[in-house]
């Protein structure tokens, strides 16, 4: 390392989140979809702090950006500590989701270490929001080496703008290596041994209860169905309500039967309605199509099974009393994931050594951690307040002071978990 | 007139309607906006039908067209009977639909008058479903004379191209006359002294009943809200059900309140959500804000306003429970409107003596007819069946044979009134 190792403050944090903010497209809070503009210039910044940091910026074929020790060369066998975040948003989000963890990985991968620790490597993945691609996760995906090269001509963003194509355009300004000729077009630069993901809640817990930091031991799954109704369109004026089949009204029901599903199976269990589309949308035709994506999640398999399935049946039901044709996709899913249980409990330890208030707990958000945890890598997240637990808004709020006690404590367990690395995935690897 | 009249049968007016709807955007059914490229050529195709039929084919300066004798010019302050329907038509909407109306309108105008008899002069309104521009009308109002100036540049389309541009670019395709210079850009060409306007029914009533004609006595007033919601947008997986104020599930709720209304204040009430859009519509975030619009219908003018007022007192109570902000802005609004009863005692009595089978109604669609009432032009409508009642759809049907009885009708209902137009008139003007 040939710079000297930044101190890092409340003020630092601020003052990179506020840098980071500053990339987004027009409009409330902060829009930064992958590869657009906002997030090649974000990406940009990222890699040149970097290099002022004394760290070498490394980017792979998907756009994802990792920070590292110049002397650690891409293709270095050794295992790795890998610390960071995703660098893209959702649209109108907010200054903290993603970009908390992305800037602490790279100040983290900045720390001084020694000779004999685990090298850590900071990471931004491209992806993580699905704001613009439904492609699950293709950011950490991608730097697991766990993308097909068949995807990038199959993802789209709305505009149809494929997956290889937004690339490609990344690429043309330097936010994106080539890609690997051949069916695994990724090839991950490095090699994980552990993962940690410093991150906000989202959530209203740690406020609530008044603790500083949240040990993520799992993560909640979800189901997303994307659902076709097809009723008749008819004149709104002249069609008597009985002979009605509306589109739009039996989707309202839908809406209103997720909501109380999710209510009558109690926390943790939500369901949304994040999205619908009435057919043609006028305000004189009965609409006679309609298109609606629900979501379920849940920390449990079992009780999302059965959240999804009631929801399912309670569609089909309304539809059929309705007289509407029903289609259900399941545009996307993702199983509850267990964090390491290893990993949390050094955190829990430290925690209590240095008396920080903490609680173990679910993240109802799926994260990087989770793809990484499903890879079999042993992963960890260490949560922040969120100020009346909104987020993927902007009004998304974390005090200056959360921020830095957040750093200051990952900072410190990765001090341990690079000293002690070999023991720990030992023991790891010996839970049952 | 110099051609000789045509022999107007149920293929006659088959093939107008084909050559018509073969004027569409693509996509299901016809969609034909206002000053569209459809548009621009279904106009063209009726002027050059009108000269063929040895009519004058004359534009005004909001690109309505009107049909007639070659010897009536523009300016002549006789009384005319108007007939003819609207050339517009809503997206993915039918082929008869304002379309059987204006072929109607053109062939019946080209039938050989008597020197004593009132002048027939066709017309196509320009617009009339507002399915363009939210201008309320402004077909029917500007060949009126009764649009302001001001409008032009107030009533813009979606993509935010006025009224005045769009208008203009119709024009610059001879599908429009020079706008007149001052406040009262549109000049009525001719005076309407009466109007008749044949029309699918776009409802069930005729074909349940088994009835050939349909004789309009009123037509529908309605209400037309905006609603705006404002909720918080939340991360769908972070946030507790009992957290959450979502503006989508609240518009749910207010969709199926306004269903309720209309269902609970019984026909021929009706209720209908036509457009709903969440913000930001992404399958993970909780809608903080939602677009709505609903409409409420009734043929009396005491129900409409206890529908309408009810159902915004609904929305109010969802909102104020749900802790979403709610703005209701009425977009556009029209009185139910009687139409003459003295015309409609003149259609009922030929209806008799022909042993056509028919019945006096109401029409929950609001028609170009409506206008001229409103402005004090003794006006009349027959309605002919449509299959199921379906219309502003592509299934959208009325039977040749319908088709033609409906016309000859209409053919004998002129030939009575042209010829005793001064005594129905002075009739109608003797009601109290």
């Amino acid at each position: 390392m040939n710079a000297r190792p930044p101190e890092v403050t409340a003020q630092t944090l601020v003052e990179h989140l506020d840098a980071l903010a500053a990339h987004s497209a027009p409009g409330a809070g902060v829009t930064r979809l992958v590869y657009d503009d906002a997030w090649c210039r974000a990406h940009q910044w990222l890699a040149e702090r970097a290099r002022a940091l004394g760290l070498a910026a490394t980017v792979d074929a998907a756009g994802n950006l990792l920070f590292h020790d110049p002397a650690l060369e891409p293709g270095d066998p050794r295992p790795a500590l890998f610390v960071g975040s995703h660098l893209d948003s959702v649209v109108n989000g907010g200054r903290y989701d993603g970009a908390y963890g992305t800037v602490a990985g790279l100040l983290l991968a900045a720390a001084p270490r020694a000779p004999a620790d685990l090298p850590v490597v900071g990471f931004a993945t491209c992806e993580e929001e699905e704001s613009r691609f439904h492609g699950s996760f293709i950011g950490a995906r991608t730097l697991l080496g766990d993308a097909r090269g068949e995807e990038l001509d199959q993802v789209a963003d709305a505009g149809g703008v494929t997956w290889r194509a937004a690339l490609e355009a990344a690429r043309a300004r330097g936010r994106a290596a080539p890609l690997v000729e051949g069916e695994r077009p990724f090839r991950p630069l490095f090699r994980p041994a552990m993962m940690l993901e410093l991150h906000i809640e989202q959530g209203p817990v740690l406020e609530a209860e008044g603790l500083a930091i949240g040990l993520v031991e799992r993560i909640a799954g979800y189901r997303r169905l994307g659902l076709t109704l097809t009723g008749e369109a008819r004149h709104s004026g002249t069609t008597p309500m009985a002979l009605r089949r509306d589109a739009l009204a039996a989707a309202a029901e839908m809406i209103l039967a997720a909501e109380a599903g999710a209510r009558a199976a109690g926390e943790p269990a939500v369901a949304t309605a994040g999205f619908v589309r009435a057919i043609p949308g006028l305000a004189n035709v009965v609409p006679g199509g309609c298109e609606l994506w629900l979501e379920t999640r849940d920390l449990d398999p079992e009780r999302l099974d059965a959240l999804d399935r009631g929801l399912r049946e309670r569609c089909r039901e309304i539809a059929a009393r309705r007289r509407v044709g029903l289609e259900i996709e399941e545009r996307s899913r993702m199983e509850p994931t267990a964090l390491s249980w290893t990993l949390a409990g050094v955190a829990e330890q430290l925690a209590r050594e240095r008396g920080i208030p903490y609680r173990r707990m679910g993240s109802g958000a799926a994260h990087d951690a989770m793809v990484f945890a499903r890879a079999g890598i042993p992963a960890t997240m260490v949560f922040v307040p969120s100020r009346r637990g909104v987020s993927h808004s902007p009004e998304e709020f974390t005090a200056p002071d959360s921020l830095a006690a957040g750093y200051r404590f990952a900072a410190e367990l990765i001090a341990r978990l690079v000293r002690e690395g070999g023991a720990i995935l030992a023991g790891e690897a010996a839970r049952p």
